[in-house]
């Protein structure tokens, strides 16, 4: 290597950022609710980490990398509102609460509890340390901005790496949301489609609805979309018909959660992708940056599995009863790789994911 | 057997007939709307062939079954409404086209030109003889009743032929409606599933909303709840998950259509309902009458799929790029059985089939 040049792995300095969130005026996070898209592009400013509990809980903000990210950040801008308000309120009890109420909001997902833990260590420690409020405050938005810094950077990385995975002219089947309104760049699933667009690589997309709320038919076709990428939205249900029909190249969805043996939790309908494609000969990839491992639980009987309202299947139908698991668990033994920000994971996944750098 | 006893095979005299359709006044044939089910229970008075084809075709009649007396209905109700008004109409010609309208109204079905056939068979025939216009309508009304009263009597010999699958205590899944409003009677998959609950199996049910147009949502969960069935509604995604929890015993839907070597034409999401219950080892059912069987046709790649419009999935989404395959076509390999009128079907199909009387 010549002096002066980095070598070809270093990420790039200005990794592409999500749109879907910002810093707003002093003590505010600013964020797109994703529930009135595509029809409307809406910010709110959110003053309190209250106020990001509830968008976090209706999916206002949602895909587990950027609740992460907003979730670090509504603590930050909620200790730099108190400080310029003249509030005394950074404390350790405060930290541990916020963090608490934040983790709590949505179980599945594993970024949001590793998020504001970072962000309650940090500030613990400058506290710890008699560091004064203004300092502490800005150590935890220093912090936040790192936790999507970093989330939009290995967003690229996964697209990087899962480039080779992407045949020239290949259609892609995927599920849910896992772009720019997921993550805090562009993506993970989401991240290699785009960037095998961007490659010229020719593909198109199949993008299941993603019902109940239609996280695919809403939101990854208006990124489809505003991304020149050609796509069709279908039913969840035709997915496994499109297979048979030879329409389909690969699969690729992102994870919520990734446990030791690479068992991955993912938005509802992915496990039955994963058996349909199996069935095809079909290969099935898992795109998620190292934030969503969590290899303290062994396997994926272990995660907690969201069960939302019935209201959400129902919609303006009455008295619907109605079931509503939120996520489920597509088994390890189903996955051809597992496309990380490190390169990608191949089977045994167990053994592949103990060697990924944390 | 005892003379004066008629033998345990003999339909019973008047089976539960639907409620989804009926005669109007003279020349109308009176449909329950079901595109504002089930928030709305609306009657529409339809007065022509061409209003049943519209009905048809938006869905506000459907079901394989039904809407094949539908369109028997309707050439009789014009028939008479021709008669009424004083007309000179009811000619060969008139038959003809009439019938070919309506068999054309929607493609994958069979039962549908089966029945339109049947109407016009029976007219050509009375013409033929010279009969006078008020003898060849009442033929065409006649004809037409028989065709529902058939298939009503079809439905509860389905349902008595399916008891024997049903475990006590089952829970079975369902795809899209096949109850009171497919069919002239109890139904096919649903007809199997009420006779079950009547007599007192205690089962459970498990119903795909069947997207884009909810017909498991709207239509099955409220023929499910005016039958007193405990059930749950659930994404169509969610059908693979609940499998792998052990939550489903076995999977029963309706046909469109079914060919001479066993496969079979339904809504879409069934090919991969049967994937996924293969996948898990439970049993895959198809329901339905001997008018759903079309010999004519060798194997299911041989069957015309509807493909409707992208709106049905886009709904309020603007500029959505949608796919909407209408049905699929799931083969004959990955059925335990077809449950007919006459009987439990088991492999190989294509001989059970062919045995089958017509």
């Amino acid at each position: 290597m010549k002096p002066g040049r980095r070598p070809a792995q270093t990420l790039p300095l200005a990794a592409v950022h999500t749109d879907a969130i910002g810093w707003g005026a002093v003590g505010a996070v600013r964020v797109l609710d994703q529930t009135v898209l595509p029809g409307d592009v809406r910010y709110l400013e959110l003053r309190s980490v209250d106020a990001m509990v509830e968008a976090i809980r209706a999916l206002r903000v949602r895909g587990a990398p950027l609740i992460g990210i907003a979730a670090a950040m509504a603590m930050a801008a909620e200790a730099a509102g108190a400080l310029a308000a003249g509030c005394v309120g950074l404390t350790p009890a405060w930290l541990e609460a916020a963090a608490s109420r934040l983790a709590s909001a949505r179980p599945t997902a594993v970024n949001l509890s590793w998020a504001v833990e970072r962000i309650r260590r940090v500030g613990a420690e400058a506290l710890a340390r008699g560091e004064p409020p203004a300092r502490v405050a800005e150590r935890l938005r220093g912090e936040a901005q790192a936790v999507w810094d970093e989330d939009a950077a290995m967003c690229d990385a996964i697209g990087r790496a899962g480039l080779a995975l992407v045949p020239e002219g290949a259609c892609v089947l995927t599920h849910c949301n896992t772009g720019m309104l997921a993550t805090g760049g562009i993506g993970t699933a989401f991240g290699v489609i785009y960037t095998a667009h961007r490659e010229g690589k020719g593909i198109d997309v199949i993008a299941g609805e993603t019902r109940p709320l239609g996280q695919g038919a809403r939101l990854t076709s208006w990124e489809l979309r505003r991304s020149g990428i050609p796509h069709r939205v279908i039913a969840d249900g035709a997915a496994g018909w499109l297979m048979a029909q030879g329409e389909v190249d690969l699969v690729i969805t992102g994870a919520d959660r990734i446990v030791a043996n690479g068992d991955v939790a993912n938005k509802i309908g992915t496990y039955a992708l994963a058996v349909l494609a199996r069935a095809h000969g079909i290969p099935f990839y898992v795109a998620a940056p190292r934030s969503t491992v969590d290899r303290s639980l062994a396997s994926g009987d272990l995660i907690p599995i969201e069960e939302r309202a019935g209201a959400e299947i129902a919609g303006s139908i009455a008295d619907l009863s109605a079931y509503n698991p939120a996520f489920d668990v597509t088994p390890a033994e189903l996955l051809t790789a597992i496309i990380t920000d490190r390169g990608i994971v191949y089977p045994p996944l167990a053994e592949g994911l103990e060697r990924l750098p944390s």
